[in-house]
């Protein structure tokens, strides 16, 4: 994020007056092109040349030529929500929490989906600039360092929910307490009585992830149990993915008496699995969810489940945007807001404690 | 819809050469008004007293003025989608369909939820007309007779999606055959030999309710049933309310033995009613749902149900905003998709047939 001392206390900038900015005349100057090919550049068009993209880029960025906000247009505010790829109850408390700070700044908020065939990258990122949004949250979706850049230049702020990797130093980021939650999933596993506890997390390349199986093991660490390393899954946050990790984890015959599940998502095919071998939950097995959708209360049995506060995170997210676009720094890079274990009808105390065979 | 033949196949419109058309400077001296005035009553701005609003409008709406799109702008175009009330998944399946539209046509998709009071209704609205989206698509919610006017005079199409009530005439309408899912749904726990088959739809004032409902009695009619009054329930298509419905109607000494459930999320409702009465699915009670939504086949029982092509009903929207935007007028003003029933695990002959008591 550039600063932004120099806007006014509405986080307006006169396009033409700002302290040690440059006209468009100036740069088109110095970048030895016409003046709408440096408006072209601005607006993220893109019939320009790569070679003069970038000069007209690097002299922007020199000069931190600031746009005129969106707010100052005749149309009103858009705040830019992006999905690398929505996924139903999750990601509506997402969009809800969104609308909610959208609606106290009255902004509209613009919703995409990366995930897609149908949107082509560079195409969508040059729309996103010519819309001109107040900002960006980006839901498990990264951008690589030449978007950050562009979006920096135009001081269109950014800010991540979660993060699909190991978040850029300096990227406000707004996520949830991950090693907490698999921490206490797990004591409570434990505190149960179950030794033999598998876990099925997302994929290796996210922290939320990697995160949640970290405090499965320090909980494990704590209480002495030595992890079985094929106890440790990775895969994906859905259904499907929970249903084959169940399977190949309950069709051994030293299978484990409880599971903690990287999503609610992943424990329905958990539970699934289970049904098909025959197994009672919670009797036969324990399962501990994670995010706490609504669905989780409705199905029988209702899943105990860490509570992400996934609304709340994308409403702190959205008003850090909007801190942003009016030029203030928010306190921290990194908020992580509470984890909190929901206790439910799926765990209870094993069968058979340290049962080796069903 | 106003007929839009004097646009080009681009669906530009000139901004003061259309023939018919007024100037902005003519219509501000017809109504006597400055032209800023003209101005802001056409971005939606509030600040015009309401006469001088309506004076306007009513002379615009005489001359056809006709706006230039938001294609021509600066900007790329918008297509805004309302929901009167997100639920999860159901929702998720319509903003996807959308996206998938709007990706097509590189429009960029603006998602609003009326439901929450955080947004107040005429500023949302004033808001809606002054970021001068390309259309808009209202999911289950309503405009009035003026916001319909108020659109239809700056040429911003609007499409249903499903109703809130009885369409206008001449909206253009997507639904999906709901008569048609409600007979098969009925028929097909008639034909596993139920008699005593119960319905909650949702709100009476929603048609999409009340077609459910008639294709229940036409099934039951046909095989000489005869309805009870009391079996026929309108409520909300949430989980809460097939849960309080299911509750009262199975506590019932003579309770039903098979129950049609307008959405999946009520019959998700009904199954937790009915587990907590210590009732099996499908033995003791056959339960069919509507939607389809992905849950359902992950839930133990899978949910037998009426699959509504909700993703399809959106493209289709979409793609007739698309289309009146360009000028060209619809086929039809009421598309309804087929709706096909799903049979999975959670209805099966009745234990006794024509049982009176459990």
């Amino acid at each position: 994020m550039s600063s932004s001392t120099d806007r006014d206390a509405a986080g307006a900038v006169p396009e033409k007056t700002v302290k040690g900015a440059a006209s468009i005349s100036s740069i088109a100057a110095e970048a030895g092109v016409s003046i709408p090919t440096v408006s072209k550049v601005l607006n993220g068009r893109p019939d320009v040349a790569p070679d003069t993209r970038a000069r007209v880029e690097s002299i922007i960025e020199q000069h931190r030529y600031r746009r005129r906000r969106a707010r100052q247009s005749s149309r009103p505010a858009l705040i830019d929500l992006v999905f690398h790829e929505m996924h139903s109850a999750w990601s509506t408390e997402i969009i809800r929490g969104v609308e909610l700070a959208a609606a106290n700044e009255r902004a509209a908020v613009v919703l995409s989906e990366l995930g897609g065939e149908h949107r082509p990258r560079r195409e969508w990122f040059d729309d996103l600039l010519a819309r001109r949004p107040l900002g960006v949250i980006l839901v498990l979706a990264g951008l690589d360092a030449e978007q950050r850049r562009q979006l920096t230049t135009r001081n269109i702020p950014f800010v991540f929910v979660d993060t699909a990797g190991e978040p850029p130093p300096g990227v406000p980021t707004v996520g949830s307490a991950n090693w907490a939650g698999g921490l206490a999933a797990t004591r409570h596993l434990l505190a149960l009585g179950h030794r033999r506890i598998a876990v099925i997390s997302g994929p290796t390349t996210m922290l939320c992830s990697r995160a949640r199986v970290d405090g499965y093991r320090s909980a494990l660490e704590d209480a002495d149990v030595v992890v079985d390393p094929d106890f440790v899954r990775y895969g994906d946050f859905y259904v499907q993915g929970g249903y084959n990790h169940g399977m190949a984890l309950l069709s051994r015959p030293d299978r484990p008496t409880a599971i903690f599940a990287g999503s609610d998502f992943q424990a329905l095919g958990v539970m699934r699995a289970a049904r098909e071998l025959g197994l009672s939950i919670p009797d036969d097995l324990s399962i501990v969810g994670y995010d706490d959708l609504s669905v989780t209360e409705w199905i029988g049995p209702q899943l105990t489940t860490v509570r992400q506060p996934l609304r709340e995170m994308a409403t702190t997210a959205a008003q850090m945007v909007f801190s942003l676009a009016r030029g203030e720094r928010p306190p921290n890079e990194r908020i992580d807001l509470a984890t909190e274990l929901v206790v439910r009808e799926s765990t209870c105390p094993p069968r058979e404690p340290n049962a080796r065979v069903p």
